[in-house]
């Protein structure tokens, strides 16, 4: 390659990266702020997929990064596997925006794609973020702890918990809602180290109420608050809790790709 | 083409035009009035009709346009996107027509197309409008709040939640029935700028009792309707209420099979 | 052709049909007596079928009809249209004898065809025809007024809605079960010149306790029948009403054929 | 042939049947004995055996019967066709053997052979004979009552019945139980002549309590011996009953390979 | 080949079986420590998979030895046979670790192989182990009792059975469910000789509160020990008890992969 062209590539590489990064969806705003639309796909791989020449699926891997590429000015995405511990799908995208439609049209470009026509979309869960509904009623001890940051370092694993709540709870007066829930956050305030959360509401977006998204490095911690959150009366109304839960590890795009073409 | 031959076209194009215009349902009328049965065919593309040449896909397309176009005496269309917004199916249409029979010819022929051999047809829910059964009853004030007309704007997102009562419900005396749905509608008055919805009566019919069909541009604000309804007492007595909830967005056929022929 | 081997040709002919004539099952008694065996066999037709050849196809349409005629003589059957209607089946065969060893023999011929290779069974309901249970203990009245005779003309609308009661229906005395019974019927008398039914009795040769059966030019009325059957406290006990729920036309098997070989 | 040759021959083949006499498994005493364990293995032919060609197909079938002969001597078998009289499946195989490891190899080698790598096993059914639980409890009339044999003559009809009881059920002291048993078996007398059965505890074996299983000729007669048991107050407690209920006919093996075969 | 390759040769294979002996992760520490992940693989083959070559199916089996033996220095491993006893699944795979990503990792490999490519993964339940939870309240007698060593001998059979308890239970006051499980343990102890168990804890890690693992010699009093067990209150609370109940053989990977590559 001559001087020229380096220098026009050099060139052309720069302003791209400045572009992308004027243009790329605020990942720390998106993933705090209320008003969010948060659509997680979970797929599995059709068993054709793996007859495919390993060069075939190479080359579709990188059509997959292509994609996450074109819509990382409209969405934020995170990735995770689910493969080997959950029967129900091999991995799911957590996609993040402030317009559903632009998560519709990721997703659609995603499905697409070479790698896409083999994915079994096994189940896709709308929600949006809100702010806080209860905390602000609790007392003010409870809000302190609540403030508790998690421990630093990583936190590998992912499990996500779809929930439906009964025609009763949502027919409560509101300060019983919220002496339960109250009961409720009680039990996990001594998880806040190691358990990190995020809360979305479904109801109408889906047949849920609530989408429940956890990260932790210690799933015997995370065992104990599920326990500790069973024991609670709020847990009388949950129709649904669950059903399915995915249980994955958190893994870079990638890493995904990389098993998915070996 | 010599001038006669032109000029035969033209009148021949003129003449089908204008018969077209004649014959063409009349969408308005079969969007208000009772008497109407409403279809709505929900598919999931096969694995398969990705694996097809993109020719053979493009003028697939061009098949099912010109079904559409030849049952358009007949029957009244409606065409969404659910990819990537729901994993049960990919596209739904809806389909009016005075005689459901119409609706089952018009859907045989479309399933009989080189795409509809690839469909499988993962819904089908069939329902009749009918006259308000509760709203003569309410209050004036209520009735009055009722003739707010939605926002003017496009109103892209589309949800369809088909519902059955329990033998509770049902059993219930007329005026307790009336009562309870005089709660539910209070709570939707906020709602009916930003929130279209048409009702469908599906008992017998279907195994469901109704189809509620909803058009918005605010998700977050049919998110806070449905936490509303979910509020009141007449929802204990939903023994079903979605699953599935259709969640997608509202686009032109030849948007759909763009998504399609890619 | 020569004189001799037409004559032939018209005596073969005669002789056939007068065989077939003498030999058919009695088609009237069979739909009205008791102790008749129904089953309701229920079809999708796999993709696979649609990439045949149309050729094929229409060799094995006629290998169909085959195996209808051969076995005319031991069962009466009846076909439907679910294509378009209903997302379980495409359609379905009621059949109807004596013994049902003919109907599973009919069956497993009409599923040991070409076609019959690609046909998935989804459903399959089996019942017997009884006398009119609780009928002879109503009054006077209710009696006359269940002689009403259908309205002349076709009714072209087939609904099945398969039906188990529930434990605490079974063990009511008989006496209240009849009362029950009659506050049912008498929902049923403002349509019986619109809506003909059939009953079929499944305790023990399904998971159902009762097939019902029903054919209608009016849907409307249908949809209000049913309304009114979920309102009687007979409807408390109904465990499972409809899932599947089968809406259809009723059609020749010609035209069922016709819209398989397209 | 020579003679020598045909001699030895013959002396082998009697050898091979004298063996097979000796080590027959006991047909009779397996039939009748407590602490033998039965497996329900059911089964549907995937729509690809259809597509190989009938040679292939036939020695198939004779692959089958020599899978069954070799098993012989450990495990009694009896073949079912449930095709044409159920969506569930074609046909299910009813093994009997003292050790249940005797079943699962027979059934591995079954699954095992060309044909066996085109069924799908769509529901097993484990269980365990033992003597009477509630009988000797009975009063002397009903005792006697059970004595009765069924009627001589073919049964051609199956019909299988998994139940599962509640923990209501299981939590009642022994004598409320057999109360109701007694109240069970009440209804059973008039039928012993037309329907017999057998009974396998399932408790731990299977998702299940009870195997129940009857032959008969008279399916009328079951169906009323069902409604029956329905009326009675130990219905109350049966959390499944059927689902599947398997009805079909007894076959020998040759008629349901050559049902496969044709 | 010559002496000093052959003694290189042997020099080499002490060299990597002493590793393996350092290496491999410690069983019988594995097995009785708590807070070990236990991961419940189960697979069923795709029909496919048979219409392989023998030859390739022998060179994929042996890919999966290799796959065991890469990953035996960080999770133990035990292999086990349903094929024939369950129509869920073919085999399973429990797979022991102190870090649950490392039997994904174990499993992703797997999945990865020839063989792994063919596999459906029906179910996975995960479960971490827990030191007793109400034994040390209970009465020194029983506490006693629990001590009973079980039978020597092989214990052929394997039973998994999946457990969710209700809200009810996990709201309960301690005591009261320590009582209740008391009632629950006593029924066990005449049943300690012969039904070996092990406990998982899966709240939070799987749509499940436990998954109880048994293996037994006698399925005769496995089903009798059920039966105890469907007795006590605490049974009332079961939510989900089974579904799927696995029942299968005890067998090493070599068998299982001979019965899969024959």
């Amino acid at each position: 390659m001559n001087n020229g062209v380096s220098i026009l590539a050099v060139w052309f590489l720069t302003a791209v990266l400045a572009h992308s990064a004027e243009a790329a969806a605020d990942r720390e705003k998106l993933l705090k702020d209320p008003g969010v639309y948060g659509t997680f796909a979970v797929f599995k791989v059709d068993g054709d997929w793996w007859k495919l020449d390993k060069n075939v699926r190479g080359s579709a891997a990188a059509e997959v990064k292509n994609v996450f590429q074109k819509h990382a000015d409209k969405v934020v995405t995170d990735t995770y596997l689910l493969r080997g511990l959950s029967e129900k799908a091999d991995f799911f995208v957590r996609v993040h925006s402030t317009e559903i439609l632009d998560n519709q049209n990721f997703l659609v470009d995603l499905m697409g794609t070479t790698l896409g026509k083999y994915l079994h979309n096994t189940n896709t869960f709308n929600g949006i973020t809100k702010k806080l509904n209860y905390v602000p009623g609790f007392p003010e001890e409870l809000k302190e702890a609540l403030k508790t940051p998690p421990d630093p370092g990583p936190k590998p694993y992912v499990i996500v918990v779809p929930i439906r709540k009964d025609a009763e709870w949502w027919n409560m007066p509101q300060d019983r809602r919220s002496a339960l829930m109250k009961e409720h956050t009680d039990t996990t305030v001594s998880y806040l180290k190691t358990v990190k959360r995020k809360l979305y509401h479904a109801s109408g977006l889906d047949d849920l109420d609530f989408i429940t998204y956890f990260e932790t490095a210690k799933l015997d911690d995370f065992n104990n608050l599920v326990i500790g959150l069973e024991r609670v009366e709020e847990n009388k109304h949950n129709k649904q809790f669950g059903n399915p839960t995915l249980l994955g590890t958190i893994r870079p795009l990638d890493e995904i790709l990389e098993v998915l073409t070996r």
